[in-house]
């Protein structure tokens, strides 16, 4: 256990901070002083603020109707495009931009179930995050298919954890990429190719590292993932999740929810539901403009200042933080929940502490904002592009007067 | 066939007209010359785009994850109930705003069909909307259940048109309550009844009259209903769609996407998937905050305005360009294709015309927007909170000019 930094250290680091400049491209009050919860929804651009203004204001107002043909009938695989390259290493025409992440999901799992008709079991782990496991469990029940439940070690799921379980019934396995308590980052190209030995489908849950730290789909041959984008990506409350299926499952896949803008010519309005054969057959509904925009330039930003150096800052603030839980919490009863190798965890840090409800409320009540999970966990988010290391620093100051209090 | 009233005559309306102020209560510019397609797309309002800037500027960029407590997780539902008081006849506790139509759609089909579980028909009519077709057809295929495909008279699905098919086989019957092509208006009440004389369930889609043409679900024992928000309801493009269903059925409904909105305790985060009691069952991902204030905007509108009097004035416009289509174009070659009685039709009247297509793309080229409908069909919109009486008839000038020429 090292000494705590100081504050003038923080104020040497954001100086040399290479994306110090992107503090500024947000709409940052005063209140609250820091933000950890950037994890959770992100800070709005200035630019999605004026993006925004110019779909309500020009496009909306004065192309109407014409303004779905000048362009808005593309948003969800244009922007599903860039954030594919930016974002997920995905080549084009593999990732759309749609409803919510549950809804994705519950896409997803049916559409890798269709590929493994023979197959009977779905692979989850019970720490899974709640909407994971709930949609897990209604597919199963839907498709006739049973749930294998895995207990996974306390840094997530592993290639170990998962070995004994496969089996040639295996139709699917669904990870998440960053636990949601511990930032914990689960090898994706390992644990993919370990489920593809066993001949089944490996299905990625990216909401919680997407926009923060890096993951090479293509390369790692994943079959399907979904994400959110209000977190790391900054879209904003609600926006619209992204959806990837991997090229060579295009063609053979089939999505539970066909609905029109699915089709292959949504205006040709036929007799009979015709797939489009883009990723376009991924989508049900009319589009949720305002929200495809806010992706889009929540991944503009994040293209500007690249996800390598978004990934670098995320890791030395993770860092930071790790060790002024060591040196002032520590003695204080509170410990670190979250992997201590800066390259296996995500972009946020959890403390487990007894009393952590009654601290995050008092937290919040001094203008530290955190997130607290059940039992005994506080989450704080560290959003590299709008935390400052001094904003971390005193927060932590704060979190531990608060405790020592 | 009529005499075709002046231009004077509109501007004698115009001042007349009861909702005149509120035209002043939306963003119009000078072009389209005749907006013909608030039947799809709707107008901004000004209060929304001024809520719009609330939400962004101080609820997200100040409040940021506080806001979600502050009120956002309450929209979903506060929202349903002041859409359920004003627009469908709805009790509150029976009306979410979720994703879209379509995705909404595929749950109360499934849901319709859990409370069946021993009946095997999908009744619809082959007139239907494409994503009602699309769906049923989906749903019925998931769940082993046989279409009964009807072909509707003329002007849309008649209690006579569905009796003949009404069986103890028949699980639910599928209806629109206005027909997207003609505008015709089905008989809920009516239609409703005779479903449930055959121990049926009805489901109606209610996207091309929500706001215009009045409903009352609760009086005519409606089961289910869905319907879109971007039309008469001006809650702009992709915004939410909404999901009735009659409390009646509330505790024994199952939706099929089960997601952390939909549990009991969203918060909670247990092992296992907890429906909400309430009609939060119905959620499923993180909700749209900005569709869901715009949604809100567009419905106090329609609250304020009334919408006996959007009713009135929407006959009166439709019957005005009937006068206008009989007078001008029948000797043109084009014929009206919607009802001739005002009750009988929503807010649109669609104009058949062999060129339609043509003559659509010279209309928008000449500042006047319909759309048009697959093979024949023009359709003109009639919004009655933004539509004057003199744009309707400069609209129908031009149109005559056009096929004229």
């Amino acid at each position: 256990m090292g000494e705590a930094p100081d504050r003038d250290e923080m104020l040497r680091l954001d100086k040399a901070d290479p994306l110090r400049e992107f503090r500024d491209r947000f709409a940052i009050g005063p209140d609250p002083l820091t933000y950890f919860d950037g994890n959770s929804l992100g800070r709005p651009p200035k630019a999605t603020l004026e993006r925004l203004r110019t779909v309500l204001e020009e496009e909306w107002a004065d192309r109407l109707i014409r303004a779905w043909t000048d362009g808005w009938m593309n948003l969800p695989t244009e922007v599903g495009d860039r954030l594919g390259a930016t974002v997920i290493g995905a080549a084009p025409g593999q990732t759309v931009l749609a409803d919510s992440t549950s809804v994705n999901l519950f896409k997803v799992l049916h559409a890798a179930a269709t590929l493994r008709p023979d197959r009977s079991e779905i692979v989850i782990d019970d720490a899974n995050f709640p909407t994971d496991r709930y949609l897990v469990s209604a597919v199963a029940e839907q498709r006739g298919l049973t749930v294998r439940w895995i207990t996974p070690p306390d840094f997530g799921v592993t290639a170990e954890s998962l070995e004994p379980v496969l089996s040639p019934d295996t139709a699917m396995v669904v990870v998440c990429h960053a636990d949601y308590r511990t930032a914990a980052l689960a090898d994706v190209a390992g644990i993919t190719g370990l489920v593809h030995d066993a001949g089944a489908l490996a299905v990625w849950d990216l909401c919680h590292s997407a926009g923060v730290a890096p993951v090479e789909l293509d390369a790692a041959r994943a079959d399907f993932a979904v994400g959110c984008t209000y977190k790391y990506l900054n879209a904003g409350p609600g926006a619209p999740a992204f959806l990837y299926v991997a090229a060579r499952h295009l063609a053979s896949v089939r999505q539970p929810i066909e609905g029109w803008f699915g089709a292959e010519d949504v205006f040709a309005m036929g007799p009979t539901y015709e797939p489009a054969t883009s990723m376009r057959r991924m989508l049900s509904g009319t589009p949720n403009v305002l929200g495809l925009v806010a992706v889009d330039e929540g991944v503009r930003l994040v293209a500007e200042a690249g996800l390598d150096r978004i990934r670098a800052k995320g890791m030395a603030l993770t860092s930071l933080v790790t060790d002024l839980v060591d040196a002032w919490l520590d003695p204080l009863g509170a410990r670190i929940a979250s992997p201590r190798e800066p390259e296996a965890r995500g972009s946020h840090v959890t403390v487990r502490h007894p009393e952590a409800r009654a601290i995050t409320d008092r937290l919040i009540a001094s203008g530290v904002i955190p997130d607290f999970r059940n039992p005994d966990l506080i989450r704080l988010g560290l959003s590299p592009l709008t935390t400052s290391y001094a904003e971390a620093w005193d927060g932590l100051h704060t979190l531990r007067g608060i405790i020592a209090a």
